[in-house]
């Protein structure tokens, strides 16, 4: 699937799932789905992807087929008697927002990550959405890592804002969407939120936007990307972590932590959450054609030349 | 006030009125605005603006004087008996959204435009958010009309769909916010509301999308410039018309309707917005310093440069 040169892995910890999805013109029963999953299927375009997780005993091979079938080494995802973490959810009209109508964390529930030795190596690290607390225990066990990236979202900001703070000491970039990124500050414009976000840690902040695109704070430093102009969303569910997932793939493959590379991997990660909202579960971000990933990165950068 | 040599004037028929704002941290009486107001202001610092429009005898020559002090020409407002426009609106907590708690039209209530004869030589016109039936009346004066724009809101799109539609087909220029697009055409993603708005006449669409940016849609063109990031806002009143103005001067100052133009027009009209929402009325783009302009114009391409 690696259309170039891969860049060093990415360690990357999240969900794998099964998702149902309800949207105003279509559903998906049971698809594959979990941070973990969109995450570094996108990454696997641009670097490779070793994925820390936990399924029950009813993921089926093919699910893991799907995954090999990127390249993604699967070692440390851990295969234990019961059920895979279930979402089930129904967007509203233009997808302006959603209910979760039920959430099975099933083996979930007792996750607890274990990173494979080799992969303790790691130098790139995504922390995808989940508890904090699991995001440190990996974290601790990644003891090469050298650039680390988390993912959050409101509930944790409600329950564990503790512990989350924890772990945003001891990150380097952290992709945050708007109105959590208010949750979590305060703050009521993008930029004083972004700083006070920032202050708690993240040398980076990424705050996403949905259909409007993202924007990177860093020190002495802004970046904005605009989301893709899409005719038709089909799901949004993994976008964001399809961005995440692209985003830390690109900085593996340049190795670097330069405006280029930063500028790179925000191009990157929203022309795969773009791919991801095409379709439902990962299948928008499967087995992308040689030259897709290129296309809509050039489509993008002409609409930004001013 | 104008920082270089202007470029031809740009008639721009809208409102006059007296905002009384209230927002979460302050408020304002009885204060300058209404949409030529913004638009001529922010028109100015590229190109002459001519303002088409009616005051009652409650307006003060200090108002008059303050746009004057711009080099507006305010030949083609009429100042006739009775009590000029007044607006009073609450913004939500965070800007989120607005209640009007008072419109008095007073004497916009029979405003019929007559546009002063040399003004009718006019090659670039802006149509501000008026009822478009009045829009009309000024495209019909304006017979030497070369580039001409228009603004429209919510309640013609509710009230006078068939006139709007009138307007649209001979318009060049459409600005409309996100949610107007969508209202408008009944898609819902900001690309294909574009198409089909723009299959109803104007060759380019301008989507305002707030604190996210503007995106500009015409044949095989796609441009898209990111909101200025701001740490505090004051008062969103007339953003749009803000933009509008500065997009529109700079076109008439550059002359051409080419990509670089459409761009650095975009990149006017979001700078000139910026300024607008940082003070209540019009005083954030009033006398602005030499520099201030180009200065922001430059934080924005930088922001985009990936």
């Amino acid at each position: 699937m690696k259309e170039n040169a891969p860049g060093p892995p990415v360690l990357i910890v999240g969900s794998l799932a099964f998702d149902s999805v309800e949207t105003p013109d279509g559903s998906v029963e049971m698809a594959l789905g979990g941070s973990a999953a969109y995450a570094s299927i996108a990454a696997s375009y641009f670097a490779g992807a070793r994925v820390v997780g936990v399924v029950g005993d009813d993921f089926g091979d093919e699910h893991m087929r799907r995954l090999q079938a990127h390249g993604i080494d699967v070692a440390g995802v851990a295969r234990v008697p019961g059920k895979t973490f279930h979402w089930r959810g129904r967007y509203h009209h233009d997808f302006k927002g959603r209910d979760t109508l039920e959430t099975a964390l099933g083996v979930f529930e007792s996750f607890d990550p274990d990173v494979p030795a080799p992969h303790r190596e790691s130098e790139y690290v995504l922390l995808g959405n989940i508890d904090p607390a699991l995001q440190l225990k990996v974290l601790e066990q990644a003891h090469r890592a050298r650039v680390v990236a988390m993912d959050t979202m409101n509930f944790w900001i409600e329950t564990a804002r503790e512990r989350l703070a924890e772990v945003l000491s001891r990150v380097d970039i952290l992709f945050i969407n708007d109105e959590e990124a208010f949750q979590l500050s305060g703050q009521s414009t993008v930029l004083a939120a972004a700083r006070a976000v920032a202050a708690a840690g993240p040398r980076y902040v990424v705050v996403k936007r949905g259909d409007c695109g993202a924007m990177l704070f860093g020190p002495d430093l802004t970046l904005f990307v605009p989301a893709m102009p899409l005719l038709r969303v089909i799901d949004p569910t993994g976008a964001g972590d399809s961005f995440a997932g692209g985003f830390m793939g690109h900085l593996a493959r340049t190795g670097a932590l330069d405006r280029a590379s930063l500028g790179g991997a925000l191009l990157a990660g929203t022309v795969l959450a773009s791919f991801a909202v095409e379709a439902f579960s990962v299948d928008g971000i499967c087995e992308l054609p040689p030259g897709a990933i290129a296309e809509r990165r050039a489509a993008l950068e002409r609409m930004i030349r001013l």
